[in-house]
């Protein structure tokens, strides 16, 4: 019943961290990784390595930064078992002198987001990760609004100069349908002949699940979710799902809904993620989710027509 | 781009009515029928006409019995427009006397919910429907344990038996993925080769907007969404989602995310529809939600782990 080769990443703490610019307690983050390790999740990816020289250590907190000494204070002293250990660089914010050789590091693997206009910044950390002893993967952003013959030169960019594991649909703005989904995986998988596609999708349509699951059927073997789908905006795939769609019995997902019960369902106390009216409109025109989260601020974020015709007015 | 056959039926004060045995205020149900209207869309299920034999008057609000004066009251002053109204008579649970001949009614449309056990039932109550001058489509429900040839025979008899315009794939459990979306259409659409195929999904997996949309690929003419999903347990797929997705120009989303900000959004603080663990772990099992329903009843309601074991405990 079940595919073997499939591999499942907890994003919860770096997508999460887009919601709260990375100020999750220590505390939050132990557990965090504590469930998905005890769930035999494939990995869990603990935030940004972003660089300090573009991202304020004031503003903010430990996880947009990953230091060492603060993935060892989270880590410390709870069993990995089989889950390895990931953090996220964004193409155009991390700076490649931020890599320890792996041996020095708790992390296995790099992920490297990126638009596809900024591929040569991507490919550049993606080639130092890989120097430097880590697995590395590409997450191409922003997905649905690149169809042409730019992202297809990215895909033989990535395929060509990289080692990446996997090279990821990101639907950041969550706003595609089925058909579309499986149009990017064709693409992706026509390009990409040594390399896994990989699946991020975001929930402002109630689509993150559906979506993942449509790029499983597609042959994406790297699928990301989050627990109770905490993330910007609208969130992100429900690992939970996720765990209760695939069959590989290596998977529990009882840690996973115990930790999403005690210290997830708590969090929304300060943070609000989830399906609101403004994220499905920015989405259904296919637009980035800023516009709905500034909104989502007001004191009036219930009034939507407002903010309906507000986006009507813009400049398409 | 859009299909003109598509029939949208918004069933918020219907199925909603599930979470509140039916005791929506006229205001709401005036405000619902009001923005529907507006919105163009095609039918409105206003609640149930069940026997007042089965459900007491005083335990159950107006919208479990659709008396033509109620009806009258929610409807009068309120330009209709193209806008059907419809309400929903339970194969098991109604009498085919309380129809009245459709001249003295406000209704349009009666719709037939059974289980394929009571398929007979169900051909007495749509035979009844359209002798008295109504339009009629039937509802299978809990179709997630349905498949073999008692399904078969009860599709046979519907296409043979009765003039229904729709026959209903019905997701009561919310436990289906989109495979199991087309494999059902595909069954259905094999029996019933003079009547359109309809879809009601529910959001236990936040899949009912995904499989809403996998039914309209199969082929499926009529579908059913709630305003912001507003139903039992986990609820429905979302009536704006869909609209967002089809591109028929005879549909205005603006009313409709009115109402939602104005009318639905503080309902919240009464009813707590909506993607819980709960919901999600019976849907896994292909199970009736009730148990947990009755869970999200308890003070300790979050503590997921417990409810998961309880199920594991049951007799399958």
């Amino acid at each position: 019943m079940y595919r073997p080769e499939i591999k499942v990443i907890d994003c919860t703490i770096r997508d999460g961290g887009l919601t709260n610019n990375s100020h999750f307690t220590l505390e939050t983050v132990r557990e965090v990784y504590k469930a998905v390790c005890a769930a035999g999740v494939d990995y869990v990816e603990l935030g940004y390595r972003n660089s300090k020289k573009m991202f304020s250590t004031d503003e903010y907190g430990p996880w947009r930064f990953c230091d060492e000494d603060d993935l060892r204070q989270a880590t410390d002293g709870i069993d990995k078992g089989d889950t390895q250990i990931c953090v996220m660089m964004d193409a155009h914010k991390a700076d490649p002198d931020d890599i320890l050789p792996v041996d020095e590091s708790v992390v296995d693997m790099i992920r490297v987001a990126t638009y596809v206009k900024d591929a040569d910044k991507a490919i550049r950390l993606a080639k130092a990760a890989v120097a430097k002893g880590y697995d590395c993967c590409i997450n191409i952003m922003a997905i649905s609004i690149e169809s042409g013959p730019t992202l297809i030169e990215a895909l033989q960019q990535f395929e060509k100069e990289t080692q990446a594991l996997a090279v990821y649909v990101v639907d950041s703005f969550g706003s595609m349908y089925s058909e579309e989904v499986h149009f990017q995986i064709e693409t992706f998988k026509t390009h990409l002949k040594t390399k896994e596609v990989g699946v991020h999708f975001h929930n402002n349509q109630q689509l993150g699940f559906a979506n993942t699951i449509e790029g499983i059927i597609k042959g994406a073997n790297y699928v990301d979710g989050t627990l109770y789908g905490l993330g910007r905006a609208a969130g992100n795939c429900p690992l939970e799902l996720l765990l209760g769609f695939l069959k590989n019995p290596k998977y529990d997902i009882a840690p996973i809904i115990d930790v999403i019960g005690r210290v997830i369902i708590p969090l929304r106390e300060e943070i609000d993620w989830g399906y609101h009216i403004p994220y499905m409109l920015t989405a259904v025109r296919n637009e980035h989710p800023r516009d709905a989260i500034a909104w989502m601020e007001r004191e009036d974020k219930h009034n939507y027509l407002d903010f309906y015709k507000e986006l009507a007015e813009d400049p398409e």
